[in-house]
């Protein structure tokens, strides 16, 4: 079952995995970042956020694609680098990516997804056997044709690994990412958020973000801490 | 902007043009009806559609893709013929389709849609000129590929006539249709809705409900009846 964040209905999601796309570009970094050594604590409101500063975390996030004053990193998966993270807990809020996260709450299992990580996802969510709903993040609560494109290529790892019963909305996404995979830029460059991010600047970005299947781990969320998934 | 009828938020459709399709089967059914002359009235439960029995009114509709007990006609268009159904008031209940109509009720204009009247669809929506939401009525809640696809249609044909702004749900319908165009039921087929049509025997119904263009008249929703745009 595929899902934008404002289609979610809480309570549907108790005993199910949840997988959480924001592609472009929170769940990439934190795959990234975890990927690399990190821990992610996701959270909604910056003044919450600045409440950890200087007491030995990294603070990072952005508001409308940009780096929040104060803060250590912005939302670019290229300042999450080994040499930054690796061993530190990283406050981390976004405009949609971690208000997805907060909305999964109710899940079994809470996994982070990204194009990065999408043929890991799939087999650790087949492992898991559970009914499975895919959060999408979105922008402002609404589709984004890179998460739809994203939580596709989930859809599409799963279902080669085992047959999956889908419903309508994963069939299209299953359908999207399976006659674009070898020219996925070619669909996302139709999203709105791909736009915005090429007029902010964030090319190299976009392409690290869908450049498919180079980290292995999953991370998943547990008592408000993301760590890889064991 | 596209929505499944769940997402849709009533408010945001005050002054706005909604286009509202259930393409398997009951706009494909009301596209029909209006078009050979009858007067449609959707109404949400049974027991109000049979207070209008015995008042001169056809009772048309389904549940679970059946004809319901006591009703005239069920939910194949073939059964709204010309003979039939010419000047004839039709009080009319389906179980995704009516409810979808009933969650437009604050738009400025509500137009009914299938693929038999899309391009037909798409002028009058243009030639209005206003922001337009697209409703799916879906299967009980849920996004249908059938509507999916449809959508994507009155998108293409609009887009076709002025360029549209669109949001990334109707771009990712317009894509769907854009490159299924030519090969819709291959689409189509894999919609869960298809599927069960296919076992209650309505073949026929889903091969007329995906032909193209063939109805001008733009049925429109007023004050209780569907009758046709002027």
């Amino acid at each position: 079952m595929f899902n934008s964040v404002d289609e979610v209905n809480k309570s549907s999601l108790v005993d199910k995995n949840v997988v959480v796309i924001d592609a472009l570009r929170a769940t990439s970094v934190i795959v990234t970042a975890v990927n690399n050594g990190a821990v992610v604590i996701p959270i909604l409101e910056i003044e919450e956020a600045l409440k950890h500063k200087d007491k030995g975390y990294l603070l990072g996030g952005e508001r409308r694609g940009l780096k929040i004053e104060g803060f250590d990193l912005g939302n670019s998966p290229f300042e999450y680098k080994r040499e930054i993270v690796e061993g530190r807990k990283i406050i981390f809020t976004t405009t949609n990516g971690t208000r997805a996260i907060y909305k999964a709450f109710d899940a079994n299992n809470i996994y982070i997804a990204s194009m990065l990580n999408g043929k890991a996802t799939a087999r650790k969510v087949v492992e898991e056997n559970k009914d499975t709903v895919i959060i999408c993040a979105g922008t402002y609560g609404r589709l984004s044709l890179d998460d739809f494109i994203c939580a596709g290529k989930v859809i599409y790892e799963m279902n080669y690994l085992m047959e999956c019963r889908l419903d309508d909305s994963s069939t299209a996404a299953y359908l999207a990412y399976r006659d674009y995979k070898d020219k996925i830029l070619e669909y996302v460059k139709n999203a709105k958020h791909y736009k915005y991010l090429i007029s902010i600047g964030c090319a190299e970005d976009i392409r690290y973000c869908f450049t498919e299947d180079i980290i292995d781990v999953v991370p998943c969320y547990r008592d408000g801490e993301i760590k890889a998934a064991p």
